[in-house]
């Protein structure tokens, strides 16, 4: 982006002035940004009216002052790029374009945007068909809704696809910190990627949270995430469209290409993503990160007074990977000593009603359990009474108060969680919230919130260390061919990938050669209409000697013969027989028109296709992701001595996935996709016992 | 239950009169049954106060100006067995007892436990260390808290294992309807499941919520759950203490049994009860239940107007199973022509903002396409504006109401559901409930409450159509003896279970025995320190002839002697070879003394340990039951011509796990345990290629 496009940006998101143009909608737009606090000059544009919402109009856009800082759009679409034009050469900053009627809608309207876009000069637009832009830190809404939310100086900007849905996430009642709500709609200029670009490195942005339809360029999107992640602001996305039908009507719903779900999910693993499928939980985990940040490591100290607050976080907490670790004895006798006789020292901590609403005694409880279980994060769970029944809310605030405050003394990351969500209210978050304790509603909600922070604390910490390298994309193959298995593996060989040490020969040379191959052999009868090879009946395992070969291959031709007369051949592959590994993987690489190479590592046999077994990684990838990848799947188990049996040889593993990726990268011109299909793992090394490899044909 | 206490139970639910006794608990008690609205009488008992919470205190019981039918109990433990003898002796009805220092806290307790419960006489008691009761129909709140909840004239009764879980349910803000909340404490007399029985025959009662931290009869509460599900009155279960501390917890929390997951996973499923982990959840399925009942199908049709709420339903919805089915062509036109011409006819429909708020263009959209889809459940997405912002809240309702109107045509069960929990006030909720729809809070709570519903009107018609039979108890053995591979099989064989035609040998006949048997043969060593035979070198598989045979006894006795000296005998088991299967199992049957007999069914091989692809069920089973276990596990596939291959004889793996659940009942107080591994299936037919069992022993 230009810096002139970046200095306009800051013109829109904190104007001196903003310019309404249009009728009922500008009217909204004007009570809202005024209703924000907005304490800049509002004009409004109108050549109908007079005034319009108390302002007096002006009936064009040259009439005005000055060039606007910001302009709200909101007029028919066929007026818009003329609009846009005579802003740009006027000298306006930004425009937020509520107009619909554009790519959205039909094939017209996509010209309608072509033009607005090639209008804009050096001026940035968001929209068309969009909600808008709210400032909650400079106090403007050039939005066309009563909006809602709340900001105590710092927060998260959300960037989402659909303005429904960010209005709904400013209604919510969750004292979510928000520094800015975008709303992008077509995103003919700023989209997801230009805004995440803008805002991530700004300080009082502390978590960023996209909701994503579809990318159109991931490399441009990896980019940004990527600085996003350097510069320390954790991205939650809600990627939407997962389903067949989701997908289909996400096209429909704003014109967005949602790609298939495992390479989003790789996208965002690779960059330190966090990804969540239900909105209570994109909002609770960014509410956990904007308050407190990211805890260093899954150790969480927990607190209840009496009730199943301890056992629910237990509960919870093991299924998805987070640890309450015990106290030692020691620490037993320190801790038993400043709690009631009826209580039980143990992680989550149930300190018991004795003590209930005494800060006195529960202050110290809190500070030293903080002190000798040196965890990562702590919580609290605390269900208010209800509005109107806060007889005891005061019990409740004093212990919550005083867990704050021995939090805050030792710097660890602490929220106060109710066990059903909405059991806190506003009054309460906000104590909280003035005090650095994430006020987080729901307890499976609070520890996934936890772990996805955590998560994103290691992937910041591994990336940093190596960042990934610039996605491959390359053009699409229009004709793809099939090479012979024998053909796949000389290039495999030629990788440096292991493949059994074979023999490509003529039928008529067989008996010739037979007594100077290895046995037990292979053999494979070689050809173009002999991809399923197993089905036509052109393998045969295990022979033990020449003759058992010759008399295969006789078999074979007939076998062949039978499957279909056309693809019988006279050319063999014959292999030693690979002895029986530790585990079998499936590998393949294949290119993704959005995002570009992609290999996928699954169990071998039927583990696979029983238990989708696989997990796909974004290339170029270093060898840790790969090891990653590969220590994620089941059949990782199998890797590592499993029942006895020895070890496998990880490291060969990961070299030979290494080597089979820089060959798919280096050809990424040429050669459509790979599979090895099984790839034997063994004690020592790896072996590609089949593989199939397309090329790209002009 | 007799038919006194029967009698006591409803006299202390619906009482004329409550005498409450203590001091500030008791005060408080009296408070919330004011709010609450009794319109009975009440008294008030202490020795040392005129008047308590404004009302006249008599010194002692025997003072009471008759026998109270319900008493709030709030004086120390060491009071309460001569309090309760006394009320029993003036012919009182029931007793909440909140006082603690029971069997909850010590020893000692349990003994004055034991004594309350020996004082009761004809009447019932709910505690100690509890909260109580309140009635939300009747008008009373035996309950030493404030309390919140509300009810339209029916509701949930919620019982729960923790009081201050139970207090949280009532501070929650989503209209659920509630009938009776209890709060069950230490169930010296009234349980979980006495109460079960107690309450699911009344009309008011629509569902039923459990909080269980453990079950002390499991076969009456199967009894009371069959009786609850015959009366059509959905359970939902909350079990925690599924972790390794939370289950540490629970023990300490009330003294409860917190048994293995998977058995009460296997109880629930068995009883039809619906398993719920989150406590949003909890109340979200309860609602939905008691608002519209139980859907007969999988079949959703969904409603959004624009915004992202079409496809998160689709995206979850697929992602737990619900289906929404598209409309055919002539019903697309049908729905084209009454919607704008920018909406796309799909399921979810969104009927687009041209005609939002405008009831007489979005009723006539509802009603005919609930007409055309014929589906079993409808949801509308509406997010409300917050409280403040509320221009647009009436366009939204007059949305709704249409809805509820056209739903309410059709009967089809209809929910109204925000996509943030919140975003949907409280006069919102009630004007859907008035109308029988339920105010659903969160997309992904409203379609799992909605897949929890129709699972269990699915389960209620299986097990109508079959009740299972009783669990089957015995005492657990002190000692156990392991039978031989050859004398198991034979117990196998004897119960009709498909085993090897094997045949056990003395050393010294193997010689002159072994061109009599089948080849390729298996030869094992027996013996009673050779529970691992594989591991011992005590298993030669795929012998051709009988010198191969002789050999590999030979070889046999040198590996096992290298094994251990003492392992060493002169028996062997000579078997064919059996064939390779289509899938590998393993079964196994065991007695729990808490559940009683039950089956565990998984895949074979390294399925069942690479991802622990296994399924519990409770004996006696029918073998529909045992059917649907096995096409619940992930290996089910393998039997059903997976890749071209053969289908399996499904009914004959039914058939020998029916024969071994029916040997295992004949024989519980002789066969501790009992292992198949593997079970091998084949197109025709199983067979048990080894077996493992454990007899009981004096």
């Amino acid at each position: 982006m230009t810096p002139a496009k970046r200095q306009n940006f800051e013109r829109l998101l904190n104007p001196r002035h903003i310019a309404f143009v249009g009728g009922a909608d500008a009217v909204v737009a004007v009570g809202e940004t005024r209703r924000a606090g907005f304490q800049g000059q509002m004009w409004v544009v109108n050549p109908k009216r007079d005034t319009l919402a108390g302002i007096a109009c002006v009936p064009q856009l040259e009439d005005l002052p000055e060039a606007p800082d910001a302009v709200f759009l909101a007029i028919p679409a066929a007026a818009v790029s003329d609009a846009v034009r005579r802003l740009a050469q006027m000298g306006a900053g930004g425009i937020v374009c509520y107009s619909a009627g554009f790519g959205e809608a039909h094939a017209a309207g996509r010209a309608l945007e072509e033009d607005v876009r090639a209008a804009l000069g050096d001026m940035v637009l968001i929209g068309p068909n969009c909600y808008g832009l709210i400032n909650y830190i400079g106090k403007s809404a050039l939005w066309p809704f009563a909006h809602g939310g709340s900001c105590p100086g710092y927060g998260a900007a959300i960037i989402t696809q659909s303005g429904m849905f960010s209005s709904d996430i400013t209604m919510s009642q969750r004292s979510l910190p928000m520094a800015y709500m975008m709303s992008v709609g077509n995103q003919a200029d700023l989209g997801l990627t230009e805004l995440v670009d803008l805002l991530c490195d700004r300080e009082e942005v502390r978590a960023i949270g996209l909701h994503i339809e579809g990318l159109s360029d991931v490399p441009a999107f990896e980019r940004v995430s990527l600085k996003a992640l350097q510069a320390g602001k954790p991205i939650v996305a809600l990627k939407t469209g997962r389903s067949a039908i989701g997908q289909s009507l996400t096209l429909s719903h704003t014109g967005s290409l949602a790609g298939s779900n495992e390479l989003y999910e790789a996208l965002f693993a690779r960059t330190g993503i966090i990804s969540v499928t239900n909105p209570s939980q994109f909002l609770e985990t960014l509410k956990y990160l904007c308050v407190v940040g990211a805890p260093d490591g899954k150790e969480v100290l927990g607190f209840t007074c009496s009730g199943g607050g301890a056992t629910m976080l237990a509960d919870h907490g093991e299924a998805i990977g987070l640890r309450f670790a015990g106290f030692d004895a020691t620490a037993q006798d320190v801790l038993a000593d400043l709690l009631p006789p009826i209580a039980t020292v143990s992680n989550p901590l149930d300190y018991t009603t004795p003590i209930w609403g005494q800060p006195e005694h529960t202050r110290p409880v809190f500070a030293k359990a903080l002190e000798l279980a040196q965890a990562q994060a702590t919580v609290l769970v605390q269900d208010y009474p209800a509005p109107g029944l806060d007889e005891t809310e005061q019990l409740y605030l004093n212990d919550g108060l005083a867990f704050a405050e021995a939090a805050a003394k030792t710097g660890v990351p602490a929220a106060i969680c109710a066990t059903i969500p909405e059991n806190m209210g506003a009054h309460i978050r906000e104590a909280f919230l003035a005090r650095g304790v994430a006020p987080m509603q729901g307890i499976h909600e609070t520890l996934n919130a936890i772990r996805d922070a955590v998560w994103w604390s290691t992937a910041r910490k591994r990336i940093s260390s190596a960042a990934p390298k610039p996605l491959i994309l390359a053009a699409s193959p229009i004709h793809t061919r099939i090479l012979s298995e024998a053909a796949a593996k000389d290039r495999l060989a030629d990788a440096g990938f292991p493949v059994p040490a074979g023999r490509q020969v003529p039928g008529e040379e067989l008996a010739s050669a037979a007594r100077d191959f290895a046995y037990p052999a292979v053999l494979k009868m070689m050809g173009p209409a002999l991809a399923h090879k197993t089905e036509a009946g052109a393998v045969a395992l295990n022979l033990s000697c020449p003759d058992a070969l010759l008399k295969a291959a006789d078999d074979m031709r007939d076998a062949v013969a039978r499957y279909s007369d056309q693809a019988v051949t006279d050319s063999f592959l014959v292999e030693p027989m690979a002895a029986p590994p530790l585990a079998e993987l499936v590998v393949g690489i294949r290119h993704d028109a959005q995002f570009g190479l992609a290999m996928t590592l699954g169990s071998g046999g039927v583990l696979v296709e029983l238990v989708g077994d696989a997990v796909s990684l974004l290339l170029p990838a270093i060898p840790e992701d790969i090891e990653d990848a590969l220590n994620g799947l089941r059949v990782a188990r199998l890797l590592e001595g499993f029942r006895g049996q020895p070890t496998a040889d990880k490291n060969a593993v990961v070299a030979a996935l290494c080597a089979l990726a820089d060959f798919a990268i280096a050809h990424v011109d040429e050669i459509a996709e790979i599979e090895i299909n099984p790839l034997f793992v063994y004690e020592k090394g790896v072996m590609a016992v089949d593989a199939l490899i397309q090329t790209c044909e002009p």
